[in-house]
């Protein structure tokens, strides 16, 4: 589920083998989405993929069945988000162990269904298997957008500014009271936390206004931290960018319980919020703009002509590289 | 990847909780695929997921990484035959154990690239991911049909005649040798039934030239034996079935290693053959206009009024019912 740096060396590999070019496809590997353009379609198609491994991606102790299946096609639609497409089909493949029930199966789908339902994307199919030990599931969800193009992490300009939706580091901070056994939230900071983590609510319509607004450049989600994912948006699109860690939208109530709310910000994964670029000309009409319904936007940066990610206390102040964490399945 | 009575019911659960009309649904679950059909598209599209998880569906020692890619890309592929769709993208979601090397993932996809390139189907993104032991796999493939209708598993009539392509038991004979240690063929019959086990061809041709010709009521694929798929072509198209034994094509060759050919045509799994009906009237234009480079279709029965599905040793001969045997996932 998580994509770093060993991985993108192999998705880059995979990119470059299964390049091709075809009327109908806009966008194969290296995206959040792929994106088809059926012939005669007024719509085109963004087809995205997600794979969670008990044991790897996470631990069963750690969300009922329906939080995991509201999580598993939560990933998916943050994809279709990042892209501006509206969600509408998806498949779901799970294998289980002999051990599971029905009932676990038919609250795995509880939590599908409710999410899906806020999104109208509706399950079209899918697979059942027996698992040998633990939980695989990998969903596959298709997004359209009609009468707007689609966002890529290409499309950056040196000197565009940075935003990201909601704020950092929120469901990094609930893995940690999972991590430390505490499962369920005492206080409100604890219980937004764990909800972040079990069921994050993707950016499907801030995503979707944003490139229905016209005003944005390049768009990723933030699945790894924004010290991962910035990178590959600057990689995308061929320019550099600083952040100014002042400005960083994170969660201070995770200090509560021993975290660091900046070091979570910068390298918590999975918070499922969108990362974009608007021109300097069209931010303050993006501010002015932007319905006061959907989650908050910070400005947080700004792309630049090097190909170097740094990070600044405050605009202005003196550049520091910008550390890069993460899990990383296939560094070795 | 094998869905047998017990998961039957519980797709058949799915099928009815996810249920809805939409403009661009043609098809939800229930079929081989879900038909997605554009707004304004000429086209309509199948969407197919199948998932094959390491000790359950397959044993690591029964084939290349290569061969297991093409493997879990054909289970797809045949998906998209039997609704006569003509493939053409698909994403591949990847989960393996930590000693698994990149050149054992390069050649997977060497797998997946050979038998992509032989339908035109190409690989336009997926998900990577370390299981804590054993490999997963999750495929999803998309095609297209333009200018025909799409075939489902409803739609044969009684005293339609039922038709296969190919030979039935063929895979299951090569799991019998694979079963017993034997992985490299000593005959030709062998090697052939190794590489019916661990290549399987997808029917894509026939299945789109029998959706184009218009003589066809109904089509399925064969993944779990004519014993367990002909009940559930039978119950979509609200039919019963009789089949004649000494029609049934087989694989002779398997005798020599012990093997019932008989059996193995009703019970044996993943012969990825397709099954399909045609009326009477149109029978005769079919076995007609059928062409010589198409796999060799074989009239093995006939739809019947009533709801049983059962056999006969030649037509007109005695009644019996169709013993059902197969792997299932899910029986309690």
């Amino acid at each position: 589920m998580s994509r770093n740096s060993g991985e993108d060396a192999i998705v880059e590999i995979l990119r470059r083998r299964f390049a091709f070019r075809s009327d109908s496809l806009e966008k194969g590997i290296g995206d959040d989405c792929a994106v088809i353009r059926p012939r005669g379609a007024r719509e085109k198609w963004a087809v995205t993929t997600d794979m969670m491994v008990e044991g790897v991606d996470f631990q069963s102790s750690w969300q009922s069945p329906s939080q995991l299946g509201w999580k598993a096609l939560a990933v998916n639609l943050s994809d279709l988000a990042s892209m501006g497409a509206r969600p509408r089909y998806c498949t779901v493949s799970l294998a289980i162990p002999p051990d599971l029930t029905r009932t676990w199966i038919r609250r795995f789908y509880d939590g599908i269904e409710k999410l899906g339902e806020k999104f109208s994307c509706r399950v079209i199919g899918g697979d059942l298997s027996r698992s040998e030990s633990g939980v695989q599931i990998s969903i596959t969800a298709l997004g359209e957008s009609s009468g707007h193009r689609m966002l890529y992490r290409a499309g950056g300009k040196s000197e565009d500014i940075l935003y990201v939706t909601g704020k950092l580091g929120k469901a990094a901070a609930g893995l940690s009271l999972l991590l430390h056994g505490w499962k369920r939230g005492r206080t409100e900071g604890e219980r937004r936390a764990l909800r972040a983590f079990r069921e994050p609510m993707p950016r499907c319509d801030a995503g979707l206004w944003l490139a229905r607004s016209g005003l944005v450049g390049a768009m990723m989600d933030l699945s790894d931290g924004i010290s991962m994912d910035l990178p590959r948006l600057c990689r995308a699109g061929g320019t550099g960018a600083e952040i100014y860690l002042s400005k960083l939208p994170g969660f201070p109530e995770s200090s509560d319980w021993g975290c660091d709310p900046l070091a979570l910000a910068l390298h918590g994964g999975e918070d499922f919020e969108l990362l974009f670029t608007v021109s300097g000309s069209n931010s303050s009409r993006l501010v002015e703009t932007y319905p006061a319904a959907l989650p908050p936007i910070s400005r947080v940066g700004r792309l630049t002509a090097n190909s170097r990610v740094v990070c600044r206390e405050k605009e202005g102040g003196p550049a520091m590289p910008l550390p890069r964490k993460g899990f990383d399945h296939f560094r070795r």
